[in-house]
């Protein structure tokens, strides 16, 4: 089986694909969105959305994991994130696969142990848990840790 | 040259196409997105993705207006909006049609003349300027009146 890990932003989304065999973690790959802070708004979108296409296409993945909204201070920057993740929690029910939402802190627990860990802390573990694995940025080592968290709280069903 | 006009929302997203003719406008068609609201966000979100792709590809629009962001003073509202608001204006992006985002004062004012205007007045209106439309509901209403606001002030260019 294999699962999508998304971490949703307008001017970068992180995405990234595990397989999981005999209950054990495989590295596919990761990448992220990056959008033209120049383009509009609308244009933004929809790089976001074929591109996330294109990697559900290719990649096959069963299931999808993503952050629980995390609301900023500033209404305007949680409406812009609100808008990126519409599209990217949206493209995934496109092709049938379930979406689960995870608290940040739920993440880092199931991956470090604690709630409140440091993303350094979150991407050693990251390095640890899927060997040969090289993240290409933050964005998508915190898509593979959603990955990896989705995996264990499915196993704790 | 036809116009799509937009009011994006979670649970009912209004739609509007008008036409414009040697100056004059057209009534072409109206309705709204009503998503179930006992279905999941991802789910809800593809209903409006797919309804609006749908509704682009019959009417065939050649620019869209959409109201500017709405600020919740729930910051859960808001995002949920930005949400919705994401996936429709990203719809008409890819078809290549240009998006413009309007105030809904705004459009109030192009209406009726004010930027405070009660909605009945701004339904009253969109039946004068479309003569023979009736609109589905008050959220088809305000997206033909989005499609109006953008044509006057697309000629006051």
């Amino acid at each position: 089986m294999r699962i999508l890990g998304l971490d949703p932003s307008l001017s970068s989304t992180g995405w990234g694909v595990i397989e999981v065999e005999h209950n054990r973690l495989k590295y596919v790959a990761d990448g992220y969105i990056k959008t033209d802070t120049k383009a509009d708004l609308p244009s933004r979108l929809a790089v976001i959305f074929q591109t996330l296409k294109d990697v559900i296409s290719t990649y096959e993945p069963d299931e999808a994991a993503i952050e629980k909204v995390f609301l900023n201070e500033n209404p305007a920057s949680t409406i812009k994130l609100g808008m990126a993740r519409g599209v990217v929690i949206m493209v995934p029910a496109l092709f049938g696969l379930p979406v689960t939402e995870y608290e940040p802190t739920k993440v880092k627990k199931a991956l470090v142990g604690v709630g409140r860990a440091e993303k350094s802390q979150v991407e050693t573990m990251v390095k640890v848990l899927l060997p040969g694995c090289k993240p290409k940025n933050n964005d998508s080592s915190d898509a593979l840790a959603m990955a990896i968290a989705h995996f264990n709280y499915r196993r704790a069903f």
